[in-house]
């Protein structure tokens, strides 16, 4: 990135707190120099890691002025003292930056269940506050990271009335990931003006397009959050429709970027999929056979060997739970067509749908014949060093 | 098995006839020399594999002599000429055996997709039933493998009103597992004298104690069944309750027995568990839970690395959509504590669990502490194995 991805008015820093048992960044902060509206989505799971209890309760309330966030521990199943320690956490960014200790939000990830090392926290955030600067997002996006390979760090810039707009998300992905509300941690920035309730709305309408539409191994994470801070500095204000629409396309685009990024960067992804149902007899059960063929083991094994093997995609639609006829089935590999109205197209399809597989990013196509209905996930392959990785992850 | 395993009145024969890539045995034969009651349970994938349909029809009439069984080619859509295919396939067998065509099962496994080779089924089938004898279920049961590294084949003998009588089974499974009714191919010969609606009822519950508590990766064939054939020669009758009874013990532990073998000799597997949720609301959700531990990738990768990630499993338990109080969550492998009330038990605790999870087989057991349900799943480890067999299955 030639250019310095910044945000007017917010300024970042990222640096190695000692959380991290490689010594890498793990502490980032994120600080907008004037009050911000906020807006938030949050994991759905039923067991909740403390940060996700305690911003959610502070994005409630419509403003915020910063975010510190921890990589290398998930601060989640620790009791009482993990709420303590969150709090904490916000308190000690909260005093540096001399604002009231609900105007910082907080986020964590990492291994489930250890004890958050408060005291290394502690002893980091001086330096972490006095790292802030307008060009921090890139080390901000480097201190979030766990299994990622790449940090996500993306822009986008437009106009609203007449006026230029900036929005700036960094995020961490790499696995557990099977977005339901939101996934992972994802952080977006923007000088805009806008309401926290609008702000709401165009966030979860863009993450149901985006993030809640992508999967890696399906397994929902505790510490699940995007978050959106606006703190209007742009005096670009998005009240009328067509300012939502434009603002709604920007961030709509953002983060479809960024979840691209996610599953690109899936723990041993070498292929992704995107996955496309259609003529289904309504969306949601398009998506439900998407989601299933999506998560299948015995699908996304074959992308990662290169086998067209449209037998397991056919299997995975048929037992997704979803009435449909088998014999008006059409498989497509991006634009090959491997099984019409149920039945193999024969060995050349065969053959030129294994080309199709040798790339690194390509579509399946199942079309039901039953109705309107369609949607999509983008999925990645399951590869040995999935396994690898995840074998391994705390040792 | 230093004895031969056999049922009396039943002859099996299992040869190659040239359908598996690797020329192994691949075609098999059961017979009874009487006529027997029959009852089966299928896969409940929509998409249903020729042979599912045509057997499905045969054993509603409540009676049969004979199952026939390739493996290597699984004849699922495949179209109308599938079912020509899967009628001819019992057709040839019938005419050698002397008996009315619908008194002939049949059962594929394999690839799904390309044609079934009647041709080859055709010039084996007479040699197929010139191998028929009553100490061929050996070789029956390694003609149905696919991925299978070893056959699966048991016995259980009991008595009824004082006769002695004998259940055997015969199963492949390997992978594509998730039993919905049903697990891949089962066949089950007894000599006891039964009704069909009777017997159908034994082996519902029996397959609902058994292969439907079973997982390995969490895809449901297209080509499920289990078969159970009776052919009343022991005399001994199975009609009032206590008779019921006995005979439902015996079946139940067969199956049990069946499914811990496919489960052990899963694809790529290395360590087996038993997941027991308790305390849930209710039983179904007890299931629901141990059904989304039981296939959480994240889980199964940990029981790869031997790797006590607890945390894992909770979060797991938080995403399977059942309204919990996470402070309330005990968790156990084998009878080691980690979890209480939702809290790390500590360091000792987990390193005692880690020496637990060097085991080949060992349960976790998850106490919601919320009612009286219970459950339990039998699953096992997602090792680099199974990305490798996977990615590699029709090369």
């Amino acid at each position: 990135m030639s250019e310095s991805i910044q945000c007017p008015g917010f300024q970042a820093a990222g640096i190695a707190a000692g959380i991290k048992k490689n010594g890498g960044p793990d502490l980032g902060l994120i600080y907008s120099s004037v009050p911000a509206t906020v807006a938030g989505v949050f994991t759905r799971n039923q067991v909740q890691a403390a940060p996700v209890l305690v911003s959610k309760a502070r994005v409630a309330q419509g403003n915020a002025q910063a975010v510190v966030v921890n990589a290398g521990n998930a601060n989640c199943c620790t009791g009482d003292q993990g709420i303590v320690d969150a709090r904490t956490m916000a308190d000690l960014a909260s005093a540096e930056l001399k604002l009231a200790p609900e105007d910082v939000l907080v986020a964590s990830t990492g291994v489930i269940g250890a004890p958050l090392p408060i005291e290394k926290i502690e002893s980091a955030t001086p330096a972490l506050a006095a790292a802030l600067g307008p060009e921090g997002f890139e080390a901000f996006s480097q201190a979030i990271m766990t299994t990622d390979t790449v940090p996500k760090l993306v822009q986008r810039r437009g106009e609203v009335d007449g006026r230029p707009i900036t929005l700036v998300a960094a995020a961490k992905g790499a696995g557990m990931i099977r977005p339901d509300m939101a996934t992972m941690l994802c952080f977006v920035c923007s000088d805009v003006q806008i309401s926290a309730l609008l702000l709401q709305q165009c966030l979860k309408r863009a993450v149901d397009r985006s993030l809640n539409r992508i999967t890696i191994d399906g397994d929902t994470s505790t510490n699940d959050m995007v978050l959106v801070m606006a703190n209007g500095l742009s005096a670009a204000k998005v009240y009328t429709p067509d300012h939502e629409k434009i603002f709604q396309a920007l961030l709509d685009d953002l983060l479809t970027d960024i979840s691209h990024r996610l599953v690109k960067d899936g723990e041993g992804v070498t292929k992704i999929a995107l996955i496309k149902v259609q003529g289904a007899s309504s969306n949601a059960e398009a998506l439900r056979i998407a989601d299933t063929v999506g998560h299948s083991p015995l699908v996304k094994t074959a992308f990662f060997g290169e086998d067209a093997n449209w037998g397991r995609i056919i299997a995975a639609v048929g037992r997704a739970g979803v009435p449909l006829d088998p014999h008006k089935i059409d498989l497509f590999f991006d634009t090959v067509q491997v099984v019409s109205q149920g039945r193999w197209c024969g060995q050349q399809a065969e053959s030129q749908a294994t080309t199709v597989l040798k790339q690194p990013e390509f579509s399946i196509t199942i079309d039901l014949h039953q109705g309107q209905g369609v949607d999509s996930l983008l999925t990645c392959d399951f590869s040995v060093d999935y396994v690898r990785i995840n074998a391994d992850y705390r040792s």
